[in-house]
């Protein structure tokens, strides 16, 4: 059986959204449900997803386990898993990390762009390595299944926490920096201390992460995923567009700003582009995942590596990372 | 098999009384974890029975099923259901049913001893039944898996709730009034309406219930489950202890006063005598179980009624109860 599974999205919600996750064959999507909310607003969007799960039965299903995956396929629907891109949501209370994987985490950041609790983010000066704290964390989300995800950390914490985790870490969305030098964008160091912890790297299709921004073509896309499956091994990668479908520029300043400034942070864009980038061509939303995998055949992937790369890889990993540690 | 179930404790936690459990050959116990807390203060208390999991977890599982009730008598422990004893956990948000039962509650009531947001309590001078976000959330954990329970409800509230309710409802933890007419005590109406629903009576061992409070003699403890048998039907009773086991009297007023008021309520007590009474001398504590199922076995029950007082009956309900409907 092959799975086609996206590591990363955050799009805005609804049945348009997952039809069109129908369309493109989507088995699952990990969906981001947190980046500057604390446990009780995180709840508040659990309860929301809760309502979009019983109103919309027919096409998603909440995912748990890799096992519901196949409960989707069977039955024509998308998985749904819930992530954090910021440990905000467990607040500063390590008890926090198994009440959320209870209520369906199944992925946290240990930092969004900047300083955390636990790690540094990949926009500050000074990256300190993982904290005290952070430690502890990383232990306690080995022990549930809780998947650390290292997407906006910074080298040095990225590092540390593929060496203190004793559980596989992920990048579940970002490409290689040698491809495209963006901060968010990850060294070879970094990829290859995630395949050696048994980790997975999500392909971004986000602009701001893509050589030529939206005007990368598929195929340069698809000739850095070569190169990356040649540097990783081509069973810790797969896919992590960090679509965010249909979300108006409200949406990318949240993102960025929360309510750590009170002045506006650009990120990835700039005074001049504050928004969302266009997207490119060969990729504006979740009918699209086809041309993905067209394009890596058309470069020369054989069908099994095709598979592996467009979910095969992310089912694997789930099955073995997201239920608690004997 | 035989299951000895309790239908309502809420004890000093720890190896002590788990070991106690053991020792009286509990096979689950249903456990409070909110009287007066909100959401945020009750995710604490779960957090808190998380650590107790961690730690005893060759004493005690947490239960979420039926199914782990037979795992956990396969492997001798206690299975830990939890409940709520007032609705102030889920605030004034519908959405936060299914978050709380998620996390593992299954009983949870519509009041305590005060009006709710949902219905009124029993030490209220009027009972204006069920509220309109009563009927919301009767419908909810309906739907959910999460069992209405009236043990400190008012008269009306009661009839309407098990009229409104779809599926069974409970009182855990109370006597008939007839036999000692307290206020926490039920009537006959009550009682028959429980019984039609398919619910359940769990009787208390709590002395300000007990017909000669501390002096009541177990024998006429036991009578009493004799004639509530005829009336309601010996498939619709069990167990419902209120056991407070090795709490300080400081707990007893956190359940009476909350933060509702700034003067001492001394609820079932008075002022002369405001913490916990003496418990029978037949019932000090849970190794002393296996007296009642002597007692029942005395006064002439027999021995398929004998376990099905002391558990089978609990069991078959939390096996049609405790998950979604269909």
């Amino acid at each position: 059986m092959n799975f086609r599974i996206d590591g990363l999205q955050y799009a805005n919600w609804g049945e348009k959204i997952f039809r069109e996750m129908r369309a493109g064959g989507m088995d699952a999507v990990h969906v981001t449900i947190a980046y500057h909310e604390n446990f009780r607003e995180t709840v508040a969007n659990i309860e929301a997803w809760n309502l979009l799960f019983e109103k919309h039965s027919n096409l998603i299903i909440h995912g748990k386990t890799a096992a519901d995956v196949d409960l989707a396929k069977q039955t024509n629907r998308t998985t749904i898993f819930f992530g954090f891109q910021n440990p905000s949501p467990i607040e500063d209370d390590i008890g926090l990390v198994e009440i959320v994987h209870t209520l369906g985490a199944r992925f946290m950041q240990l930092t969004y762009n900047n300083q955390s609790l636990l790690a540094t983010g990949c926009y500050e000066a000074e990256d300190a390595g993982i904290t005290r704290m952070g430690r502890e964390v990383i232990r306690e989300m080995n022990r549930v299944g809780l998947v650390v995800d290292m997407s906006h950390s910074a080298e040095r914490s990225t590092l540390e926490a593929a060496e203190i985790s004793e559980r596989p870490i992920v990048v579940t969305h970002a490409n290689p920096y040698s491809w495209h030098p963006a901060l968010r964008n990850k060294s070879d160091a970094v990829l290859r201390a995630l395949a050696e912890s048994g980790g997975m790297l999500g392909f971004s299709m986000y602009p701001h992460h893509l050589a030529g921004s939206t005007d990368c073509s598929l195929e340069s896309f698809c000739e850095m995923i070569a190169r990356t499956a040649d540097l990783m091994g081509v069973d810790h990668i797969g896919l992590g567009s960090d679509l965010c479908q249909d979300q108006p520029d409200s949406v990318v300043e949240w993102m960025r700003v929360g309510r750590w400034t009170k002045q506006i942070d650009y990120g990835e864009g700039s005074a001049s582009a504050p928004g969302f980038p266009d997207m490119p061509e060969w990729f504006g939303g979740n009918a699209d995942f086809p041309n993905i995998e067209a394009g890596l055949r058309q470069i020369g992937f054989d069908e099994t590596d095709v598979n592996k790369v467009m979910g095969n890889n992310w089912y694997r990993f789930f099955e073995e990372n997201f239920k608690p540690s004997k």
